[in-house]
């Protein structure tokens, strides 16, 4: 059921260089600079809980897609703001699983899932509605053995290093505890501050608030913001951070007076700030965030494009996170033209950028990171995080980004068993798009062995300054 | 010229396997869930006229191409809406499609009429200039013999269920003398409202007195809309109806109240209302018809993103659908957003969704159709109808949606005798993709099996209730 | 390093189709109906420079990604506009070249530089930081050699015509040189006239200067104005023109009344002509030129969807086509509607659209092109003239527009080297294209056969009258 050859061109030729490509690469270390790994299960390194407690019930991925044919989420032990009940059964809900395991074919959740299984649990057979139950009792048996904990499987993962998302906020008592402990994995944070930046969120008075106490600086104008700001990005880099992250409806960038930017976030305080408020706002953040990378050298990171909790009712029930974030079309050649006017030659900085929308990669995204020094172009994100969704990338952004302004693979998961996964099959997929490459002789055999190692580690630590 | 391994890729691994899954499905019968063919012709079941008057005349498909490379509709026979004479000699005008049949390569209209005469006619011979004169009167000697006739082919090609195309105020009399007739063949109606919502259209208010007259409801302002509206509904699914179509510019869904609704509708009644209105009638017309479909089960269809009559002379002399329809780039994540937090979770409900903006596959559409449970996909559509555009719906879609959100394939044609190559065309695509997908170990044989079942009759039954 | 098989599919039975096909055309003539090659270098037939001067410094394609990792325009010897002084020292320029030649795998670029050194120098050591400075100094001995005069180059090619591009105000003061030599190679100019209708061009002023010198026409007004551009296309035309060329950021087309446009020009000569007012201007010449078209024949070709000079720094201090130019998302349904209705059934008219934009192939060009008779679709251009970008178009503008809507292929290069290396990439995925047709029996060889004639010079020589 996972075949070794699986993601390989079933040409013979292809599937032979491929062979020999992965073959390079197949052991070297898991470097994963952008991802959602809860810092805390390294740092209290208890067991896992069961399989519906680990796979499906934190997992967006898996279960829209159930969602998606008609199983309620309270069905499935998601649980509600509110508190009212939901399935509290989690051998019934992995029944649903398996009933439905079908459903995943020809889809990166089905693959990441069976690879799992298979090489994490030793689990082979498909999943199904009648091995279900004694496929969750066998890994709820293993869950529990001392090599499923989690530093265990985070050094047999042979992972060099994993980056958290944190808040401007958090105080990373988890990243502490880790370095003040014994163990050696390298788990680093990186500094997201959305929470404060969009202005019209509703608890965005709260964030506020709890970055003047973690900054200590009373945050009272855009001022005072700034100068936090700038505080808290200190912090993260004394606790490791490489990289700053923000997700942003729009990539718009465009530069503000001080003052009138003071005057949106006095009106942000007093709750009167408009949507278009807001938008200038986060417009002039991103132009505020890549002129302190230019700075202290954090590299940014931008992920546009979502229009986040869709399903409004659902959202209220259930809150973020819950399958309902959509992608829209996404314009970056006017939006980032002012960030790249101002900082793009800098040669302090660095900008990732990532997109949902394929169509940028071929008309905007592999131009701009053909041409302005601090501009790469991210790998293919969320829904594009796929078979099909790799290949589609390296086909439109290789001929005019080349592949050293890519920056090899983000897994940007919360699913901390799913990683060697997600890298293994973005590994077969790279190694395949350059077989194919030498096959047709657009590459020789010898560049694309330098450029298995470059997609799997040295294009990564490269960007990340790893 | 017609080969068994056509549409397969070549590679003969690949090729193996999507022979033998091919296999489970070519014989399956062929169910037509959405297309355009005249019901009269199976009430009525008179011998079909000549080749050209089949083929090409009423065939947009077919003389697009044609008049692109400089022939005058008039020179292929196509009436005018004045009377204005055009060629009435048939066998010239097929001449000129012999003289220019080696156009078509690479085009699915190629395909389509490459197996019609192969399979249909028993023509192999290729079509050109020499030979066209002596096909025609082959041709035309075969139309006039009982096996030609509509309801025989009907048999023979093995088809479960065709559904048809009618407006509100339809009467359905042809559906009727079939069912009052002592032929089995189910000819299904489906229910479109265009004529009627489309409150700018040249003959708007007079289509509002056919559904006066037709639902014995006097429409004179909104709330008496909807009613007849209701009433006809009720009438077509008495009549057999699974299923109701829009075909819209936009497919921007907006909640309005009853009396903006019917502000507009009494605009509408005296000639002022605007495109706007217009607009505004539109959105909240498919919240109307996603709610009753939410009452009576019948399944939404919308078909958006067409800039219908392009070309304005042609269409001032020759009317509707001559080949100047041309797509536009259609939104959907905000635009359904509407209809989708209202109905998409309500149980009763299934809306398909179509497209001719191929962006939005992954961007947009799959991951909306592998969220919401009323959500579904509608296959490649019109111009994408095609091995190539296939290919791409499937590479596209099923990352995100899986499978099992898709529902199968629509023939869409008003071409009754292209419907067994259009659907032999699909299945053989589907089946070279799950070949393909088996041969790089992305799904195994067993569900590759039971997917070339769903992809041709399991999920069009399901999809649409048959 | 340059293998007889490149470009072509790995599967051995399509591979051997496309060598079967290529053989038919790899020796066909090149015709190149649209590029920037500078007729100075035919009509003075001088020697070309060192290998830095020649394929560095004027190829914005190369140093945009030597500028992308850092690498100064400075240092690349790219001369500024202030006369700043930039690295002289042409081996160390190139020695950059060869260290970084890495970065070009996997692009056209890439393959295009592969192809010249070893096709037209006989070097087919690939290019590194160890043998740069070698092969700088073998290539610079070669190019001192009669063998390598521009005239000689251009026979040795096999070049049957180049069309230059050229502003409306241009003397052709070369074109006359190369026509009174006793050299018959054919260098035809095209029409150019962007600077002139672009009105809110920092020289427009001096631009209507020339254009009324040029012409013997007084341009003070809008009518003067297009008296003078059908002078100059008369001009042209007598000097071997078959064609017009306009680059426009949309392809916005628009009738303004004459007083309407008048008013515009106006505006314009005194300095307070806005955007909009552009735009307008922009949009009504597209209509004039259409009209224009349709008196002398000369085809139409529109080049949109170019955000020009994006990097404003680099812009400033190095001028136009220093690699910043980057797409944007175009739209061509409704825009080109206007100009379509009024001369897209016109017998004498022919319209050749380019887009970056790719998603416009399926979705709008293909389309338009397969239905209206003026309309042809442009083959990939710029950051898609490119092995997959080829691709891409023929799988995406084939199944709608077919084979003969399209043009053949344009090089568009001022690259005059790179031109055979170019074409020959073009007509390998051309064929590579059709035998992965007839190998899944999409065609047929014969077709196929036909059809790689036609795409390597049946249709451009049909579609720009040659």
């Amino acid at each position: 059921m996972i075949n070794e050859n699986r993601y390989f061109d079933s040409n013979p030729e292809v599937r032979n260089i491929a062979t020999e490509l992965y073959m390079d690469v197949k052991d070297l270390p898991i470097i994963s600079p952008h991802g959602h790994v809860d810092p805390k299960i390294f740092a209290e390194n208890n067991p896992f809980p069961d399989p519906t407690e680990l796979f499906i019930i934190p997992d967006h991925y898996i279960f829209r897609m159930l969602y998606s044919q008609g199983y309620s989420l309270e069905s499935l032990g998601i649980p509600t703001q509110d508190g009212t009940p939901v399935e509290k059964d989690h051998r019934k809900i992995w029944q649903i699983l398996g009933n439905n395991f079908y459903l995943y074919a020809g889809t990166p959740t089905g693959a990441w899932l069976t690879h799992e299984f298979a090489e994490v649990f030793g689990v082979t057979e498909k999943l199904n509605g009648e091995n279900a139950l004694a496929i969750y009792d066998l890994m709820s048996e293993r869950l529990q053995s001392p090599e499923f904990l989690p530093r265990t499987l985070f050094n047999n993962f042979n992972i060099e290093v994993i980056s958290t998302t944190d808040g401007a906020s958090d105080n990373l008592e988890y990243h502490k505890q880790i370095l003040d402990s014994d163990w050696n994995g390298k788990i680093i944070p990186s500094f997201r501050p959305d929470a404060v930046v969009n202005i019209l969120a509703d608890n965005w008075k709260s964030e506020i608030d709890k970055l003047s106490s973690s900054s200590g600086i009373d945050v009272r104008d855009y001022k005072s913001f700034i100068k936090a700001i700038e505080n808290r990005r200190e912090f993260f880099i004394k606790m490791g951070a490489v990289a700053t992250d923000q997700g942003v409806l729009s990539p718009y960038t465009h530069e503000l007076l001080e003052n009138e930017a003071d005057t949106i976030f006095q009106r942000a305080l007093i709750g009167t700030a408009t949507k278009s408020d807001e938008a200038a706002f986060v417009g002039k953040m991103l132009m505020q965030m890549a002129r302190m990378s230019c700075e202290d050298k954090l590299v940014m990171q931008i992920h546009p494009g979502v229009f986040r909790n869709h399903n409004a009712s659902l959202f209220q029930k259930f809150g973020l996170d819950k399958g309902g974030d959509i992608p829209i079309s996404t314009e970056y050649t006017k939006n980032l033209q002012e960030l790249l006017n101002k900082y793009g030659n800098h040669p302090n900085f660095k900008v990732i950028v990532f997109t949902l929308d394929e169509t940028s990669y071929s008309r905007e995204l592999a131009p701009l990171a053909g041409h302005y020094p601090a501009m790469k172009l991210g790998p293919a994100w969320w829904f594009n995080d796929s078979i099909q969704g790799m290949r589609r990338f390296r086909e439109m952004a290789t001929e005019s980004a080349g592949f050293y302004n890519t920056v090899g693979f983000n897994d940007d998961t919360r699913a901390f068993l799913s990683i060697p996964a997600r890298h293994d099959l973005a590994r077969r997929v790279d190694c395949n798009f350059l077989a194919q490459q030498v096959s047709e002789h657009i590459i020789d055999i010898e560049t694309a062995h330098k450029l298995s190692y470059e997609l799997a580690n040295g294009l990564v630590k490269k960007a990340y300054n790893l």
